[in-house]
């Protein structure tokens, strides 16, 4: 049966809201191109009752599917992971396999309480990243620049390089206070940086793209336009290359990363001292 | 030394972002409440140099402050996985633990490919939710309602009921299009939904929060104000109930519960057939 046309069932079982499963299930099984996954979410597992329905979910795909279903399960509590121990699958218990080798090196009983991640676990940390998105909100395409002294980067780049879901998945994830400016052509012309943004140099990140991927993604939001031809394209990413080059600005270019990536390596390259995940 | 008092460091290892080791790391450690731990992030260690580079760090800090450092890491290389495991370090090794059973369990060995998480590892989930997040930011807030019909959920509730970080959220993670409609004292005022609202009956999803927690919210946006104050607060979380309840409309309390708690109760609440995470 395992062959490459088979679909392998996986669940993702927690007793909050599984991306912490999730996301680890996806980074392991990513290394299994030839695989096809069907992926069940099941999170809010936090009762014995729901343990149970979760079993015979996960026991119904199995047999609908001649599969075995992978499980990956991040649930703490002993009695639930008891419950769904006994369905028909390989189960992946990233809880059970780590924490008590972990006890023992940090000679420390675990809490075994629930609900720790990717929950309000700290409401000071947690306000802080509300209050960052609010500011990536309003400090989002140079519409104001009345708050970059509060910024903790500035991004800028040509429109369409990235800026605002870079500067959103900072605040969202990391709680930084992340602005963005956008450089038309008659910001560059003259290859120095707009006046505006001299007193906070030491907080500027640019954002460089290739000309074939600016106009694809240019094409999708205005079809056929000036703004989309390959020429502006080439124009603008010409530009502002020679402008950061010219000004020194530390980039990146984001061209074939993800905003995950984009993010993560502007705070390694600018060294900004971020409060941990959550 | 391992009392109280101690701070011990943690090292979050990958090829690329780093943010999956630091998810499931923070999950496991948030079980240890009566231990300080110090978070340091080594991303995208992507060569050899650079692994060496890490250990150096990673010694230096078990030097220091005379504590074994915790690492957990998500590299996929093996040379690179090598070079880390020499370091004086308690070693948590994601990948070496898992892949070898699955290789197993799936009959398949894995490609050992990096950079596959967190990455653009498809191109279009990649776009998709870059424009669910531009659908996000163009339907925020009521300015415009002319592409509900494409929405996946709107989320209705009064000002500061945390509408647009889960709008974003939901877009960024999952790559739902998430619109969001406020709903002011007019809005309220007869028990109704909003007119324009009506045609989009099975897409809304109500957030509620208790008086006492929007007090607070507000009151960091606009200190003192009639808008801040219990009296308006009380006034509004009860009207906003009320409609709830008379219109039937799905909703969840957003008091004490995170954006990415709200988000994922959303798409189970409404069943929404959401792609798997990246």
């Amino acid at each position: 049966m395992n062959d490459n046309t088979v679909v392998r069932p996986v669940f993702f079982v927690s007793d909050r809201t599984g991306i912490t499963a999730e996301n680890l299930g996806h980074a392991l099984l990513t290394q299994f191109t030839s695989i096809k996954f069907e992926h069940h979410s099941l999170p809010f597992i936090d009762s014995e009752e729901k343990a149970q329905l979760a079993v015979d979910s996960i026991n119904m795909i199995a047999q609908t599917s001649h599969q075995k279903p992978l499980v990956f399960s991040t649930l703490i509590d002993d009695d639930y992971r008891k419950i769904i121990a006994v369905s028909n699958a390989y189960i992946i218990d990233f809880f059970d396999t780590f924490i008590k080798p972990l006890e023992q090196e940090l000679c420390t009983p675990s809490s075994h309480a629930q609900g720790l991640s990717h929950g309000i676990s700290n409401e000071v940390v947690y306000m802080s990243r509300m209050e960052a998105v609010n500011f990536a909100l309003k400090n989002d395409d140079g519409t104001s620049t009345r708050e970059y002294h509060n910024a903790d980067v500035i991004l800028i780049g040509v429109s369409r390089s990235g800026k605002t879901p870079t500067c959103l998945y900072l605040a969202m994830q990391f709680g930084l206070r992340a602005a963005n400016y956008p450089l038309l052509d008659i910001d560059m012309a003259d290859g120095r940086l707009p006046e505006i943004l001299l007193p906070y140099r030491n907080k500027l990140f640019g954002l460089t793209i290739s000309a074939e991927r600016l106009r694809m993604i240019r094409e999708i939001r205005r079809q056929n336009s000036e703004y989309a031809s390959m020429a502006q394209c080439r124009k603008e990413t010409r530009m502002v290359q020679l402008l950061f080059e010219q000004e020194n600005v530390s980039c990146i270019d984001s061209s074939h990363i993800s905003v995950e990536e984009i993010a993560t390596s502007i705070i390694q390259l600018m060294k900004i001292n971020r409060p941990p995940i959550y």
